[in-house]
């Protein structure tokens, strides 16, 4: 096997700074670059969140180097997905990882700001939206608008209520979004799912041990929907000795 | 000891089918009466929950019988706690509960809907205020107008908006609130908090085992605050075993 992954990453095209880093999913690869913003935890947790149904379309906002299209696509039966982010490099090194995934026929990824989402799509097209919006206020720390980790980060080129309104225009009703965020702005975001008619039905409160303070969530709504939310058990990262526990383990290894 | 508990219980006019509730702190009683509604778990975990600073002067809006106004005067150095209900016949309770435990120089109780706060009380005048309010719609399920019990789960004589909006109007510029409320309407109660210039900025999922879904939560805001929540470790009600936590018992049982 490691022979065969040496070959492969030969074919692959990597610019200057590039890695191709292994998913541990399907043999998948993605190509990044340390000098933009790579994925962390919350892509992949999630990817394992949404509950998107079979032969759904699906979008992912602000999807940087398309991780979250390559784990959706692996882990659900849906029909497409379509990523966008507003950095072309990021979708650059998107379509590629798509090409050496073989998996270009599913993903499509695409250059473009939320805020002219319905330039590219159709208002109510989408059956499932997937996003991790940037969490930091435009103004807040100390931001270089040439940063390219700090787009991803930070409200520049769009803010989380252009993420959700645009959201519920390009889903179907009784579409369903997820988003993962941080929960020092939890009561906003769901201020604001609340404000664009976006149920929240499920959210999950991701803490890094038991004791812990919760600083992610994960949450899911239904265009349309009706009250009543389940809060799921919380999703604890580490055990008392700092190890993954065996809920993260098979989430983030689940081939092992 | 036991000798004066029961001299001092033949000193309360416990009218028909009421009984004397031991409270298991300070040696408090309060009065109930399984007629009405009773206190249940939510009321305690509140009173524990609540942060007020000394000499506060607090409202619990919807008091019931006054379990969280007793629990708070033992708990916290505060200077006057105000009771407020719509049934009377709970008000009456709650009043001679206060006598019974010589606090009435600390807790007042008045027959009040919450609608009609600003007859009685002046504007901004509270430091902290708190609520367990009903979380039923009041078109929701089987509901007899005449039941006692249901006036206090339902919103049949107020609803979750006014209970917010009157916290507001009733708190002093950065007072607090601190509401105990269903999970199932954790994002209405948020919006609303928001609506309401009431930023949220504490909120614990309560549990009743650690790998189950959250019925209840706890949260605290701040009138005129800023954005930044902090979401606290799950309070867990049960271990494995269905026994109470450690953290439970201690709330409980303070004097164990």
């Amino acid at each position: 096997m490691k022979w065969r992954k040496r070959i492969v990453v030969q074919r692959v095209n990597l610019k200057e700074t590039e890695r191709l880093d292994d998913l541990l999913v399907d043999d998948l690869r993605l190509i990044q670059n340390p000098a933009y913003f790579c994925f962390s935890l919350d892509a992949v947790l999630l990817a394992n969140f949404a509950s998107p149904k079979n032969d759904s379309k699906v979008l992912d906002i602000g999807t940087g180097s398309g991780i979250i299209p390559h784990l959706m696509q692996a882990k659900y039966q849906v029909k497409k997905i379509y990523g966008i982010d507003i950095q072309a490099e990021l979708i650059d090194m998107a379509k590629r990882s798509a090409k050496y995934n073989k998996v270009e026929d599913k993903l499509e990824f695409i250059n473009l700001n939320i805020k002219d989402g319905l330039e590219i799509f159709k208002r109510e097209s989408f059956d499932y939206i997937v996003s991790n919006p940037p969490y930091m206020k435009a103004k807040s720390g100390k931001v270089n608008l040439e940063d390219k980790v700090a787009i991803a980060r930070h409200e520049i080129e769009c803010d989380l209520e252009d993420i959700i309104r645009m959201s519920s225009q390009l889903l179907k009703y009784r579409g369903k979004v997820a988003y993962v965020y941080r929960t020092q702005r939890l009561a906003e975001l769901l201020s604001l799912m609340d404000k664009y008619n976006l149920a929240t039905k499920r959210l999950r409160l991701i803490h890094s041990q038991i004791d812990k303070e919760a600083k992610l969530f994960l949450v899911e709504g239904v265009k349309g929907g009706g009250v009543g939310l389940d809060v799921l058990a919380p999703l604890i990262l580490n055990d008392e000795n700092g190890n993954y526990t065996e809920e993260v383990k098979a989430i983030y290894f689940p081939e092992n």
